[in-house]
């Protein structure tokens, strides 16, 4: 297998993503295609023992998307940039996934500008399997692809993460909620409303309505189901009540002696917390819908991160995950319920 | 002044929130009326050592709007509830404000039935202070009153927000964010989009986009705008954040030896971070933009949410908000920039 990955776009330099990419390949013996200023790219294999040839090859970009570039202009403007000809390659199947921790709306326009929509799927969604305190993830679907959507797009939604769940997760039988404001049938805005009503008469797994302050806790269900304007707000307001809480403890713990000492003894469990519910940091987001398998690492990814967003995309395409999305609901037959 | 606590519809026994009552008007001076069941009223009076008289008087009444009653039909058929006779004062003049922990839907309904909206106001909206790691909290609305909204309602949640702001808590010149999936101008679905627009080309003190992780670290506005089915989700998913957060801690302190003596050391420490950020106990969320003080009490409410709650009214009462409102947008001339 091979998997592209996109080292120019993101806040770390390539060097620290080449490093990430070569862990990657030799761990699970898949061929890495870097695509990136050259030198760069060889200099950084050179400094893990690596050398350019069959597994870890270079695709040379000239150009490179930055984080505040407006992403339909730059996919025009910037052909040769890492992330255009990257999905080109992908296109034309000379690689079986993209991995990129670049600009999100640039990746997406460019995706469905290069690869195209799976023919069911009206709109693509990106796809977060959020850290939980049980001992599995909640995947979450739109964080950020659609701002304004119609039923029919959440229910698609619904379908492409089900059928993640199912086939990728190995979920046997996913259940899919409905982020709302309430648990009771009824509850929240127009577009939800007439969601529940094309999910209920439909044939995918669906449960209810699930609300914002049981997912992470509780875990109602393996799938939610949101518009990517309110996914995307959802995630990051979570983010920022994590972030409350260890910021007021790291504050305290700078200013008082026996919180100090206190905070020695839990040195572990602080670092438990940190790794499980630092979800920014941790893996890659599948950008579902197009015609290839393309993963959205964060920004800040480091090596770390971008090892793991590029198994992400093994998994994906393991799975034969788009196969799946072009079967359309016929994929959910009555074994769905 | 006059502040009527609707003691049925809480979680909580009615003695309880009487108790609750009692405390505010005698530390703050204020006459209470309870409406409710008169015996229970009476008998929680009795075991605060406090009279029915003119400082705690009773309203009696003989129906309860449940938490999962359908709030429109609930209005209609139970008129002798302690919500409705308790609005209905408000409406006649008989007590100048309004607190209840009641079915919020059922509040929203009963208020813009009895009370009517303020002239210039489109829909009413709830607002919420959040505390963040600073000192100040910062104001959200609406978060739940409106599910389905229009730009102009979004500019006068806005408009109403930076009036509590200046008028309550008296911040002299408040600041008004957006929220939104982006900082950059342009991001977000349509709704924010032309919202953008409208508080830019206004006269209100809007200084663009927030995003929802940085609300509680670092409080980037006085006032967040946004329609009430965001609002809520975002309110819940913090609060689902930094629950994941204890709810770890405590898991692993209850299972470790070392955690555990790390989290003696640190009890104060989880007692600030519980009483600074669990805002679900904290005061009442006022309904703005109905003619009259009305404060809706966290279901949950005991005791100290309720005298906080009753203190809300009472600043909002003092400051003569509902004035202000009925100025509409001429209450921001040029000093409003």
């Amino acid at each position: 297998m091979r998997i592209l990955v996109d080292v120019m776009s993101g806040d770390h330099p390539p060097h620290e993503l080449v490093s990430g990419g070569v862990r990657a390949g030799r761990r699970r013996k898949l061929d890495i295609v870097f695509a990136g200023d050259p030198d760069l790219i060889r200099k950084a294999l050179v400094a893990c023992n690596a050398r350019p040839g069959s597994s870890f090859e270079i695709l040379p970009s000239t150009q490179v998307i930055r984080m505040d570039d407006p992403p339909v202009r730059s996919v025009r403007e910037k052909p040769d940039s890492s992330t255009i000809l990257g999905l080109r390659a992908l296109r034309d199947g000379d690689v079986d996934a993209f991995v990129s921790p670049g600009n999100t709306g640039a990746i997406l326009a460019g995706s469905v500008f290069s690869l195209g929509r799976v023919a069911e799927i009206p709109r693509p969604g990106i796809l977060v399997a959020l850290p939980t305190l049980t001992d599995q993830d909640i995947l979450l679907i739109d964080v950020g692809a659609n701002s304004d959507c119609q039923p029919d797009h959440l229910m698609h939604f619904a379908l492409m993460g089900a059928t993640y769940a199912r086939e990728v997760i190995q979920i046997e039988r996913p259940t899919i909620g409905l982020l709302n404001i309430g648990a009771e049938r009824g509850k929240g805005n127009r577009l939800v409303e007439s969601t529940y009503e094309l999910l209920e008469a439909g044939r995918l797994p669906f449960v209810g309505n699930v609300e914002a302050h049981h997912l992470i806790s509780e875990r109602p269900v393996d799938v939610v189901v949101c518009d990517g304007f309110v996914g995307n707000i959802c995630l990051k307001a979570i983010e920022g009540g994590v972030s409350a809480v260890t910021g007021m403890m790291k504050r305290r713990i700078h200013r008082y002696l026996l919180a100090k000492l206190g905070a020695l003894f839990l040195t572990r469990t602080f670092g438990t917390i940190r790794k499980t519910l630092s979800y920014r940091q941790r893996g890659g987001a599948p950008l579902l819908g197009v015609n290839g398998v393309v993963v959205i690492a964060h920004g800040r990814s480091d090596a770390v991160a971008i090892e793991s967003a590029i198994d992400v995309a093994r998994r994906e395409v393991e799975a034969g995950l788009i196969d799946h999305f072009s079967l359309g609901m016929k994929g959910w037959g009555d074994h769905g319920r």
